[in-house]
């Protein structure tokens, strides 16, 4: 196994790669026809992510026994790509301002260019990905179509006090969990492994694919705006995420009353109100163990796998996602 | 070759099969896990369009030598399926009330879910057609990225009253005749043809559907509300067609200045000046003699091709896309 820093390091390296790959994809894609669409989408494709998935795909495919990550690296764009496409849109009927520290496309461009621009991004992300065999293909338009269905999901369950955590999950599957499932299963398709391998991994992507959801989650609550994360959006927004849903079973009476109350008539002076009543029902605490058993989840389900850098890469990346503060 | 009510009915036998093959791929669908998304996409997919794009894949297939039409049908409702996302996503932008006689899905289901359920078709398309060989996948995946370069430019010429015929070429190749041709080339490729083969289908499908945009241009201006085809759209938008594009170029003094009037402060009242000023330049004749010239060059792109009954379906859609007055 290798130690932390250097397990840290060779993350690095690999979100370099990554970073490196797509500007080349970008400029690549400026001297061809679709030069318009592409020189729309560069800024927020370039804002620097996190590169979660990409990262992903490609440590999976390491894990998986695959030896060329050249050879692999147009998948994990293009889960960046489809990725970034659903954020575009998002932003759209969000109404967000700003993303990634940029104006949103539609902000700057209108929300014709908006629609267009993630349009194009997922037409470049399933070209990149569409090149890949059969059954590939059918698991990344399985899981890019399932986002759909979370997004329908969470639209239905906006501003919903009744929103169950099964509906939760629903939601997150869909949304969070699936792609990065789906980027690791495709990464160890790609290198050929075995069925049992290609789930080992698959279930590695849905259980860090949760915990980074509810650390997002989390970080909604309690985030750090110098850090870059604004905070409160989910609750402006009337999204049901997983601390409110489990405060709002926890409560009763009162306390209950006031949370609906608070929910249904939200803004910024009322912060310290909400914390409170999150707090006094346990709900931080209760998500961060969640964040843990996923984590830990995650970590076990790779036992079958034997040790490697890449196994070790991983592991890191699961507990980075759970530290994260942006 | 054929006869004429032969290849009439040939190609609605296609027809049928591709709608047959669309109505199984929306109840499969809606079995699974993307059921709510299909649920929202279904009414506008089966709203019955012309079917033009996947009727062309399969005769095209056809008429290269393919003799197993079902398993070219996925990559012909593949190019149905994208064609639709797009439609679902410019009604968005081009704040269209109706489509194929239903009220447009943002209409009914808000701007959220009519961007979702558009991502959501291309998604199922590009999951389709991404099962083929790479140079398929390449090949759709580049004329989809193109319909994006066409929707940017018709934007940036809105209300542009210098816009040349080059820049309207540029534009219709992206979003029409680019997926035509695509269809095509993409159709004979699966049925292994060779390079000339590929080419001279592809190059059908371009003048094809240049022919059906300028056809399309031409209804708009002269078409009648009681065949479900409403007038005027174009004009109220500010897309700059051919037949006006034209007229801007062949009037001088009064009458240009009278027809950049009307362009710029159109109203239904408007509609006999605009008629006339057309007339006067030779707008609609000129339109229609191109119409034709683009008939006749694919007519003449299959000239290598041995007599068969695909292709003379192949002369008598094009025809037929000619004639169409919806």
């Amino acid at each position: 196994m290798v130690s932390l820093r250097n397990a840290r390091r060779s993350l690095e390296q690999r979100r370099d790669r990554v970073e490196e790959a797509l500007e080349n994809l970008v400029q690549e894609r400026l001297t061809k026809s679709d030069a318009p669409a592409m020189s729309l989408a560069r800024d927020i494709l370039l804002a620097g992510g996190k590169r979660i998935r990409p990262v992903l795909a490609l440590v999976a495919y390491e894990a998986a026994g695959g030896d060329d990550v050249d050879s692999v690296m147009d998948l994990a764009l293009a889960a960046e790509l489809i990725h970034t496409a659903t954020l575009v849109h998002d932003d759209i009927y969000d109404q967000s301002k700003t993303r990634r520290g940029v104006p949103t496309l539609h902000s700057s461009h209108g929300i014709s260019h908006g629609i267009i621009a993630g349009d194009y991004l997922f037409v470049l992300g399933f070209s990149l990905g569409g090149r890949c065999e059969e059954r590939i293909v059918n698991r990344m338009g399985e899981s890019a179509a399932n986002i759909a269905t979370g997004e329908l999901l969470q639209h239905k369950h906006i501003g919903d006090l009744g929103t169950t955590p099964e509906d939760y999950y629903a939601i997150i599957d869909g949304k969070t969990a699936g792609p990065f499932a789906s980027a690791c299963a495709c990464a160890a398709m790609f290198a050929e492994a075995s069925e049992g391998v290609v789930e080992t991994l698959s279930e590695f992507g849905w259980e860090v694919g949760r915990a980074f959801q509810l650390v997002d989650d989390l970080l909604d609550l309690t985030g750090d705006p110098s850090m870059g994360k604004p905070r409160g959006t989910d609750v402006h927004d009337g999204k049901m995420t997983l601390p409110i849903i489990h405060a709002l079973t926890m409560l009763h009476g009162v306390e209950r009353e006031q949370l609906a109350d608070v929910l249904q008539n939200f803004s910024d002076d009322r912060w310290g109100e909400l914390t409170e009543l999150l707090e006094s029902a346990g709900s931080f605490d209760y998500t961060r163990q969640l964040i843990q058993n996923h984590i830990e989840r995650a970590h076990a389900s790779l036992d079958i796998l034997p040790d490697s850098e890449a196994k070790s890469l991983m592991i890191e990346l699961a507990k980075r996602s759970q530290r994260r503060r942006i």
